[in-house]
């Protein structure tokens, strides 16, 4: 069979940290191409800190070339101020991702964590573990924010699984 | 003189409807060249939608080519989910000014609303009337956030003039 890998970019969106991940499937198994994190120093401007964003995303997406995207929704925050700001970032991962023409899904936090449990138990915090035992990470020291956005890509892979994404 | 004219564009962001407003400055007076509302539509994607935004400014700044730009803050959204969804149009909108490379300014709302003042007694819910007198408009039926852009384009003008703005 010669298909198209189906390779998920998974991002956990912020302003200062913003969380990414690329897996892909390999012999039935997803395995994690690339995670880290695009940060923002509080040193520049807000503007400056937005085209960052951009700039860096554009840069992972040109590089790993994905499929698709899945980005996770924005909950629970303790202040108008934050969600704002974390907003702006959001808003702007939406349209570089719709700029590259790579179909997006969203998912709050509560559906990522249910994925994550559809492969095992996943307790409060567990998240990190979780990511790295259904990805077989050797390194277990994933930063949060990466590790969530790995879970994001891991909740794309499980819904079209299941058959709720086309 | 050849000076190249001031132009600048205003902007009140929003998700479903947010204002433009295009002021020049011509014999000493600021007229409006243009002003209006971008409206997206909930039937819509919401991924289809910040798309939408995106290509309507971008058109606008195609056509006007603004020298600088001023967009108004989020402040007292009744909840947090608004305040995510209208932080996601801002974003949007920040990122598409600053790809066209146009200076960005940004005020509260009271800075506004006291800029306006600054040109005569603005009181509550009179910006539109306000607005229409400062440019001698001779349409008064602006929409509120079309009225509220032009609002924030005077306010760049009148910081200028103090030399708050470089």
């Amino acid at each position: 069979m010669n298909t198209k890998p189906i390779r998920i970019l998974g991002i956990d969106p912020g302003f200062g940290r913003l969380g990414y991940g690329i897996i892909e499937q390999k012999s039935g198994d997803w395995v994690a191409l690339d995670y880290g994190c695009i940060e923002t120093s509080p040193k520049n401007t807000f503007v400056e800190r937005i085209l960052q964003i951009h700039n860096e995303l554009k840069e992972i997406i040109a590089k790993y070339k994905p499929t698709r995207a899945g980005v996770e929704e924005l909950f629970f925050y303790k202040n108008v101020t934050t969600a704002v700001q974390v907003g702006q970032a959001r808003g702007v991962v939406l349209l570089t991702l719709s700029q590259a023409k790579i179909p997006i899904d969203e998912f709050t936090p509560l559906e990522v964590k249910q994925a994550i449990t559809g492969y095992g138990r996943a307790e409060k915090g567990q998240i990190q573990t979780m990511v790295a035992m259904i990805l077989k990470l050797k390194n277990k020291k994933i930063q949060d924010d990466a590790a969530d956005a790995l879970a994001v890509a891991i909740t794309v892979a499980h819904m079209s699984k299941i058959g709720r994404l086309s």
